[in-house]
């Protein structure tokens, strides 16, 4: 009784549809990450050896919009073969990137809406290479996003910019 | 019917076990990280004004610690007068930030064990200031951990360290 009554409080809390706010509400402060660089450096500024913050952002867009898809059809594109691997279909401007950034926000939602419950468990091999619960899965790519986000952070930072909080997020 | 069914899957998959496993396993990342530190800089190093990793590493320890006490007992201390906040307490050497990284691993553990499932969505005034349901306030407490983590890469790299990689985590 007491264990049933615990399952029915966890549901209400770390659901699915909480996770999705939470994983949109970090990808509205990436947008103002990207936003908040200057045109040139978004493109041309890198420190210790690391991908400019355009190359990590078309990774994140690249793990969220043919990550979703991939969780939702079991069709999966090679790693390899993304953008942000490739170079093919890498944005050129800023608002390249944000409209791109804007149209994987409405990809995410709509695919996010034919997951079903029991998918969540189940294991999957991303993009080919990473076999994990779809849950794992999501949780890495919502992570992976909070990792280069931060690393955009510093790279604004050394820019003499004062990046948008990271407390605030809807 | 169906609806319930939902319920039930929903609650194999986010639960709070997979939530702290998902946690330890971030710390498990960070501390890596805080020893791939030569002892110096990890006590000097900064770039574009900001703090060095220890002083990081400690806010981290600061919000798992008396953050996960907190969320038990409802009894916070003030942000403004943690460790990382005044310096006090503050370890002097890597041995002893790792041997404090150690023991909150366990106050994490033990403290968890003790919350009651309805906990986590009720609200709190985390260290007095930040009005969250609890799992907000956590995954706050871990996305923070990421976000600081990764300017500790940031400081790696340009020291020409290569950092643990991000995607081993237990």
């Amino acid at each position: 009784m007491e264990n049933n009554s615990a399952t029915l409080v966890t549901a209400t809390v770390f659901t699915p549809q909480a996770v999705l706010n939470h994983w949109q509400g970090h990808r509205s402060l990436t947008r103002r990450v990207i936003e908040a660089f200057p045109e040139k450096d978004l493109f041309s500024y890198t420190t210790g050896g690391m991908r400019t913050f355009a190359q990590m952002a078309m990774e994140i867009i690249d793990l969220t919009g043919p990550g979703i898809q991939g969780i939702v059809t079991d069709k999966w594109e090679n790693a390899d073969e993304l953008p942000h691997a490739t170079g093919n279909g890498m944005p050129q401007t800023k608002a390249e990137l944000l409209a791109l950034w804007d149209e994987i926000t409405d990809v995410l939602n709509s695919f996010w809406a034919e997951i079903l419950p029991e998918r969540f468990a189940e294991t999957v091999l991303a993009f080919g290479q990473y076999e994990n619960p779809v849950y794992k899965t999501i949780l890495y790519f919502i992570d992976n996003e909070i990792h280069h986000r931060a690393q955009g952070y510093v790279y604004l930072r050394e820019l003499g910019i004062t990046p948008p909080p990271f407390w605030d997020r809807p």
